[in-house]
């Protein structure tokens, strides 16, 4: 029963709190050690570093991993249960301990032999897949695929007091998240989505020409810096730099990084993917300096990440208030390709809404479908209701009853994303359809607490928004639960109908709904 | 005695070999991800980063350190004496664990929180001098400059079968190297060059305004680019980026990056900044790739380092010869500046000699007065016959003596190089003179091998001349001491006669001597 702490309490336990941090800080700086090497790899590296690398970043998870399930770090745990239990639930302190724990209690129970072996596999797996897309060769991965099953089998059942056993690899992404509530929560949306989509692609296609004109790199990279200094990116804790597929990371509550990728062709490459990721940042920057070197320095979930990129890049970033405010001034950017658009042409093109085969250009009306179908087909081949080889068949037969086009091909269909061939089936995809509905959760109850945040964003100011932000969840970190998040900062459970009005409402005046 | 390995041998020492190498790799990736840190620190790293980055360097050398002085490592050593004495002293693996022993030894004898004691002195000293150069003030530097003299005897101390106290601090660059030998070395030198200077300096001085009109960055580093690339630096193997003090670091022998600073007033900066960085990069480019991940992939001391970039920097990159090719492009890059200015002319200007007072601006017959002064003085205060708060009278009086000027200021003089400042006196600066003597030797003896080496630079072609470097220097990396390899490739020792011959012979041509 939680109690005030005696100063003798906080006498005895003090010293190993700080042995426990400075252990933690050092777990830490090895972490964001390998995080720069990842960042480097992705921006600058020459070819030729390319070797080593892969064994550096080994090296150094192996170290960090090590040194964090080291058996003093149990014992630190323990001897400072009584100190915890004495502390307030919110104070940082509990929540260190509490959350140190509960990541010490996942990465014990993992043996280092697996982990090894899995990491081997994960290195193969990823080598023939990424030779199978572009050859379309789908018996190539099968047996890898099938071991990656086995693998997340296994590693599931080193927790094995699960309700299904997705759920162990579920908690890795987005902690106390159940596939069976999951399930039931993405069977409603579906049902209310695949009727939207339906009404909206049965009517004339938007015309998005205006988008796919020729847009020179550097004017596009210099317009998604001047966006996303507006919004609020602190450039003196952050950069931008070009890569290949665009990520967020982050060495330090004072250093976190985005990059993004120009097509001179798609105007929305750039700037979409640069918000998205902005919106990631924008959550790593905002969290308590106090944290910095802990466990507590992060964002909470994948999901509760995901909900501020696609809050940034959707609710924000792809509303016609944000293009009053900013379509002139892209125009003065790229005149001669923008100044006849009108910014409803614009606007209607960036939200151009139909059925495709790849999820990550899929617009954010049919996006949720394309995960969770992903999702549904792990939940089956870990339940073993579906066989691996019979996977490309099943994931044809979902897009055609969901969004009704079938792949031509596997390497459009079970092929496309890379997610299943880095090690791990089970846990991979719930994060991203868990972010678009947080997204519009958080973003109704920033709008209740402040109305003029609307009008704020149409004048370009979005202080009121991003404080509020910073305020309900960045600053936390990784202090609050997903759940124990959203039931504070909204009042209610994780529910699907604030996105669903979102979508209604939004797409109600685009298409005829 | 040496004598052939039986097959029994083999056997019973390989698994402790492997076992080793295992673990020097380990150091090597931690090692190279602290490269790294300090790298993206220099060229890209936000503001923001800065607090945390200190600490993570700071956490990654401490590891690397402690798992190098690792006892199993010694034992290992031991273990494998007698394999290591069965093999030939050339051959791959006897050198492994020749280096490897002697550089375990010197990590050994220094305790453990003499080394944390040192680190911390060494940040304070840093930022207290940081501050005071710009603020002209030795008295707020002077006592952490005492402490550092008394932190470098006791450094030295540790090994104290030493000849001169110096001894062991010069042998952490430039192993082998005696205060006894160098000292009347650079006396020899120090005798030849004064009078060069007194010639050279009381004739009338070189225009060299041609070189400080403005020049614009930007192809200012599209021409150091296309130089090096033709020089043979190897860009699948490397990249170069802006910062603020140039530097080459290394990741992998794959992964030899260079950086470079652009002044838009100072034709030079860039252009030689970058031929001399690109100088020690070529050597890490040509170690043999069997070497990755153990001390033996690395220059095998300061001096043979520093012979490399000023080889490439001086005795090619500043030659006439170099410019019959060169110069054409450059004007073709600079019409406007340059399409007035004679080769005769620019050649002059960029081997103008002159009195100065910063070491790191000096041309290259004044640069090693600059470098003994610092020598000579490291040794006095650590013989105890000049205290440190003597020393910026002794400093400037070594400037009148040596090259006739006085500072005007101790920011221009006993301020103005870090090193002392970074918590050592003793064995700083011997580095940058022997790297020019060995230029000039290591240049002579390829010269002897090919003479078409000059005729082929005037055509703007330089792989025999590499090809050299590497088959003689470059692919050994650490393998033979900076003597061993002097008499390897030059049948000779260490001598002065080669560089005065080069200085005597180019700037008769400049100057009348």
């Amino acid at each position: 029963m939680p109690q005030s702490p005696t100063m003798q309490t906080i006498k005895k336990t003090e010293p190993k709190l700080l042995e426990l941090k400075n252990r933690l800080t050092e777990i830490n700086d090895i972490e964001a050690a390998a995080s720069l090497l990842y960042w480097d790899q992705a921006t600058y590296m020459p070819p030729g570093g390319a070797a080593a690398r892969g064994r550096q970043l080994a090296t150094l998870q192996q170290i960090s991993h090590s040194k964090f399930i080291d058996p003093v770090i149990g014992q630190l745990l323990e001897d400072l249960r009584p100190y915890e239990e004495s502390l307030p639930y919110d104070s940082d302190e509990a929540s260190l301990i509490r959350i140190t724990q509960r990541k010490y209690e996942t990465a014990v129970r993992v043996p280092a032999e697996f982990m090894a072996k899995l990491s081997m596999h994960r290195t193969e797996s990823y080598a023939v897949w990424a030779a199978a897309r572009p050859a379309n060769d789908f018996p190539a991965v099968l047996p890898y695929l099938e071991k990656t099953l086995d693998l997340s089998r296994e590693l599931a059942n080193f927790f094995p007091d699960y309700e299904h056993i997705a759920d162990p690899l579920i908690d890795f992404a987005d902690y106390g998240m159940k596939a069976s509530f999951l399930r039931s929560l993405f069977a409603d949306l579906r049902k209310e989505l695949v009727p939207i989509v339906e009404a909206i692609t049965s009517q004339t296609p938007t015309d998005d020409r205006c988008l796919h004109q020729h847009y020179p790199e550097e004017p596009q990279l210099a317009f998604t810096l001047k966006i996303i200094e507006q919004l609020g990116y602190d450039f003196q804790r952050g950069r931008q730099d070009k890569t290949h597929h665009p990520f967020m990371t982050n060495f330090s509550i004072g250093d976190v990084r985005i990059t993004t990728r120009v097509y001179e062709h798609d105007l929305g490459q750039a700037l979409f993917s640069t918000i998205h990721e902005m919106g990631h940042a924008l959550y790593e920057q905002g969290i308590n300096p106090r944290y910095e070197g802990t466990p507590l320095a992060g964002g909470t979930s994948s999901g509760v990440h995901e909900s501020q990129s696609r809050l940034w890049e959707n609710l924000v970033g792809r509303s016609l208030g944000f293009w009053k405010f900013f379509y002139p001034q892209l125009q003065a950017f790229f005149p001669k390709q923008l100044s006849n658009v009108s910014l409803d042409t614009f606007h209607r093109a960036i939200n151009k809404v139909g059925k495709s085969l790849i999820r990550t250009d899929a617009d954010e009306v049919t996006y949720n479908l394309h995960v969770m179908i992903r999702f549904d087909l792990e939940l089956q081949m870990l339940e073993g209701s579906l066989e691996v080889r019979d996977l490309p068949e099943a994931w044809n037969e979902r897009y055609r009853s969901d969004l009704g086009i079938v792949p031509e091909n596997d390497s459009d269909g079970v092929l496309q994303d890379v997610h299943w061939y880095t090690g791990q089936i089970g846990g991979m995809f719930q994060g991203y359809t868990l972010g678009n509905l947080m997204s519009a959760q958080f973003f109704e109850a920033a709008l209740k607490a402040y109305p003029e945040i609307l009008m704020k964003i149409e004048q370009g100011q979005f202080s009121t928004l991003h404080n509020w932000l910073t305020q309900n969840i960045y600053q936390h970190g990784s202090k609050y639960t997903a759940a124990e998040l959203i039931r504070d900062v909204t009042g209610d459970a994780l529910r699907i109908e604030p996105f669903i009005r979102y979508i209604r409402q939004k797409y109600g005046q685009l298409y005829t709904l």
